[in-house]
């Protein structure tokens, strides 16, 4: 028992509990909890909790975290049926309802009165939203990494840069979470040497836009692709990133720089540089 | 004048204002809002709000709105800087700061002082977290459709189906957001007339997971692909939705119809399916 009490990496259990897949409450509920950086929590989801049944089961699981861990859990809940939710505030744990401070100076200020029904924002329910974003997913692996400039006058932006630089990740980011068309071509030696942009790209010059990255940060990415080759040498990863920068420049392309960003970040940038284009 | 007003497709405007990318604002006040159907609602994020100069920036951008609209924007904040939240917040707009009523009674719950640093929560700073998904990323893509039987032990779920039930924007949201390593391989006529599952998933039989889709709407998403083929009629589409059935009952492969499921519903249930496997 001692042993195993010591062998716990955390102190605290967080439950995000939803009468759909939880992603809200765990998005909202983790951004919170990075505040409080020292604090040692296991995060878990419950999600689904739709029926009186599985509001009694999910009181039954926070209650057994209770004695294991010692301490209450915390519970985020995103739960919009009232007796649901009431029976889940009932567990062992500090329970907060996520929605219930907001929903009534909402309809005040909207003027209409809350459904109260379950969260609708991941399901499918909005078809067409949905089919755009599944389209948009195919097509970003059917241009990924310029394997074709077949449809290019579809993309919504086409990404350029040298090869690891980001480009496949924010291009699926971009299709699956904002329906949005982003093929990608590689920038490679060859095109160094003929100061060229691949040929196709010219005619879609306005939807360009660059991912850079610090040559160090790229060797170590390559290094881990193909370890030991030319490729992913330092002293070629100075060269592309330099000759790509400068052909960026020369063409008037927009970049930044994804070293330390996330995908989210890069993405966030790219949909603003979208829609300042007005596109 | 009054035309544009006229042909305007929205009410109100709802801004989501962050010093990060603003998904957490943007998930959560999207969510809420979902609650309120009939309202008229035009979404937009103000990412990166991380300065004086771009906290003016922001409240001219929500006041022009303000005028445009004729009504007073909505604003969910999750600015955590007190003088950059405080100068949004004066904004012609009904303002919503989204932490503010959580963070004091998480101090007190947790013992630790809140940091009121800048979220966290969508940088690259985890490092590993984020090689994490980079590595689930390539490994989805090159696990995609049956594509390779090499590495497949280090799959954490082999998903299969018919070909269009939604392998592969599963296996990408699962390595995108989660960091989980998704192979997934079709079930084709091939498969069906020789009763037994591609031979290399016998091995891995404990990471199999099915996705089924109804034959209407398995015909209705193939002939978007392949219209009038004999691959997306319906007599097809019945007849390998119930040869896969029965094979995954055959197998004991437990599924889920991914008919009126939304990736993220999908991707969820997956995922406690690999917990209570214990994988």
């Amino acid at each position: 028992m001692t042993d195993a009490v010591l062998a716990k990496t955390y102190d605290r259990t967080v439950f995000y509990v939803s009468d759909g897949t939880g992603i809200t409450a765990e998005t909202f509920g983790h951004s919170l909890l990075t505040q409080f950086g020292s604090a040692r929590l296991r995060e878990q989801r419950l999600p689904f909790i739709d029926s009186i049944d599985k509001a009694q089961e999910a009181v039954r699981r926070i209650n057994r975290q209770a004695q294991l861990d010692r301490q209450r859990p915390i519970v985020f809940s995103t739960l919009v049926d009232a007796p649901i939710n009431d029976i889940v505030r009932q567990a062992t744990c500090r329970f907060f309802d996520l929605f219930a401070s907001f929903v009534e100076p909402l309809e005040q200020e909207l003027g209409v009165k809350s459904s109260h029904t379950i969260g609708q924002s991941h399901t499918a329910s909005n078809i067409e939203a949905y089919g755009r974003r599944i389209a948009a997913i195919n097509y970003a692996l059917s241009h990924d990494d310029g394997q074709t400039d077949v449809d290019l006058e579809q993309a919504d932006v086409i990404l350029v840069g040298v090869s690891r630089s980001g480009k496949t990740p924010t291009s699926l980011y971009l299709a699956m979470q904002h329906g949005i068309k982003a093929a990608n071509y590689p920038l490679i030696p060859e095109d160094f040497e003929r100061q060229r942009l691949p040929e196709s790209l010219y005619r879609h010059r306005k939807k360009l836009f660059g991912l850079s990255i610090s040559p160090d940060r790229l060797a170590e990415v390559r290094q881990e692709r193909r370890p030991g080759s030319r490729y992913a040498s330092i002293d070629n990863c100075l060269y592309e990133v330099a000759a790509a920068e400068s052909m960026m420049r020369r063409e008037g392309i927009e970049w930044l720089s994804s070293t330390t960003k996330s995908i989210e970040e890069i993405a966030t940038t790219v949909l603003q540089k979208i829609e300042a284009r007005g596109g």
